[in-house]
């Protein structure tokens, strides 16, 4: 008898990720290195809060690298925010090291204030996986992510209304600092009652978060409430939607942003300034990134540059009326002058 | 004093939408034709069904219309689906009139049953409007949907998971058979709110269509629990936010359509079929569509063509290991020959 289907599914996804992983990393296959191959084994993190999602995913890579060769180890991190996170840290540590992964450890962070709770925990988490990922020399970290989070994710995006790619969720596969495929997603099409299920029918024991149940989280509250009222309204498929908007959207998203990158060198003249019967004639769509790219590198801040800000600038060259300059985030000006767009910091 | 800022918002819409048309249609002139501009006064039809939105649309075109030449009439729709509809058309007839509206006219449909009742309902609405605008050589056709239906419509695209285009919402101009710039929708940027105020202020009665709040129409679900749900979880602005998704998501879409049709040219041989290496060094946006387009063009009905078809494609392309034909909807069968990908009705 073989194992139950929520189980079998996990370790699906996750032999598809390491396989993955062998490709990316394959040893040189000459005879003179033959010898020191255990040696030269891939290390695998698994990145887990404790909770079902991430405990399945461990137990599934505890299953699975073995028989690929593959040395497989995890990483908590303690946020600190909660009392005793330090004692629950400690327990993930038991449970991995439990499941026969090695080597283990609790990382403990300080989570700073910037850009709200959420992602001030998000950023001190991954700068704490990245270096366990460089001091370990780990070929990937595996995170526990499934289609529900990717559909919550694709929601939030919608919410700020700043187009294709807020609506690309997480990728299966990205990068670190000096890792450009750290980071993946085995559970990112599966259903998240099945990661729970596989803990269930695996006697793990798992950690409700309670944060997760907060709602004064904005992910909580629609997971609770947005979410299953927007099932009730258009159907169960929902979330599945979701998810395939994610993947449409990142590769529409990745598209037109090489199409941007070709389109700006061909709209700058000698000097390098940016012609404005050249951005006229592209795709609005085009246009709207090249004028975002340019006011990046003049020194906006991404996160702060709205697409309000990017209309305006694109009104200097669709709706051109002697407008004066346009103060953007990052004390960038963007302003017309005699047929070229110029922006640059003030 | 002016009027209430509602009255003075949604005129302002109109008169925004008057001015396009008067571009768009602006007669010869030419001194010999001088003496007959009168008879040649565009006309612009608004369609009514007597709710809030479309008779606050009315009343505005009374307004505007006369102060720029142009003649205002209106069509009503009678669907046939409750019964006295035909007295609740008449009804709609005689507010037009008493508006200053003029041609206004009722027309009777029979509603279908293809792809559902709100669907048919569409349709045959649309090829009523169509109808009546052919007849009274109409230069537009103005249509009340606001903002709120927008964001409504980028919901039920979202629940398809089809992409960018079906997150694309209503556009704020679009054709009908032999008029590619038929429908203007003035309030697309307007809240359903500012519409019943104004029709408040100025004492216009309106009819709250029964429909609009059957929770059997997945839309009124929609509006009545999905949509506040969403914005109790993420905030007041969602209805904004997906607004601005339609937009940027219409000029993605339309860009990488654009890009796709020049790359469907790019990738066929001398004989006209596709070359699988062409197609695999195209972005996967770019490459969908083109293997989206190729099918149409083969016979299969655009509306049966879902993204796993599409993908199912794809894989010939990208996962090719001797997969046989794949069958596609209108009897379309696609498959792969000699690093050619063959796609025709079988």
């Amino acid at each position: 008898m073989g194992p139950h289907p929520a189980v079998a599914a996990i370790r699906l996804a996750v032999r598809r990720v390491l396989h993955d992983v062998l490709t990316d990393h394959a040893p040189a296959r000459t005879p003179d290195r033959a010898h020191d191959a255990p040696s030269r084994a891939p290390l695998v993190l698994v990145a887990c809060s404790g909770g079902a999602d991430s405990m399945a995913l461990a137990s599934a890579l505890a299953f699975e690298a073995p028989k690929l060769g593959i040395r497989a180890g995890g990483v908590t991190v303690d946020h600190g925010l909660q009392s005793g996170s330090d004692l629950r840290a400690d327990e993930v540590v038991l449970r991995l090291t439990e499941l026969g992964l090695g080597p283990v450890e609790a990382v403990a962070v300080t989570v700073g204030r910037e850009g709200g709770p959420e992602a001030a925990a998000r950023d001190a988490r991954y700068a704490a996986l990245d270096a366990a990922a460089e001091r370990h020399g780990a070929a990937a970290v595996l995170l526990g992510h499934t289609r529900d989070d990717q559909a919550e994710t694709v929601l939030l995006g919608l919410a700020r209304g700043s187009g294709t790619r807020s609506l690309s969720g997480m990728a299966a596969v990205s990068g670190g600092p000096g890792a450009d495929r750290r980071y993946r997603r085995p559970f990112l099409h599966l259903d998240r009652q099945t990661a729970r299920k596989a803990c269930m029918v695996q006697s793990l024991p798992v950690w409700d978060d309670p944060h997760n149940a907060d709602p004064a989280y904005t992910r909580s509250r629609l997971r609770h409430e947005g979410l299953p009222a927007l099932e009730k309204a258009l159907g169960k498929g929902v979330v599945e939607a979701l998810a395939r908007t994610a993947q449409l959207s990142r590769d529409d998203a990745d598209a037109l942003d090489a199409w941007a990158g070709r389109a700006e060198a061909s709209v700058r003249d000698a000097a390098g300034l940016l012609e404005c019967a050249k951005l006229y004639a592209l795709p609005p769509a085009v246009r709207r990134r090249v004028l975002r790219r340019a006011a990046i590198e003049a020194g906006a801040p991404a996160g702060s540059l709205f697409a309000r800000h990017i209309e305006e600038i694109d009104r200097l060259i669709t709706g051109w009326r002697g407008q004066g300059a346009i103060n953007l985030p990052g004390r960038v000006v963007a302003q017309r002058q005699g047929g070229r767009l110029v922006i640059r910091q003030g």
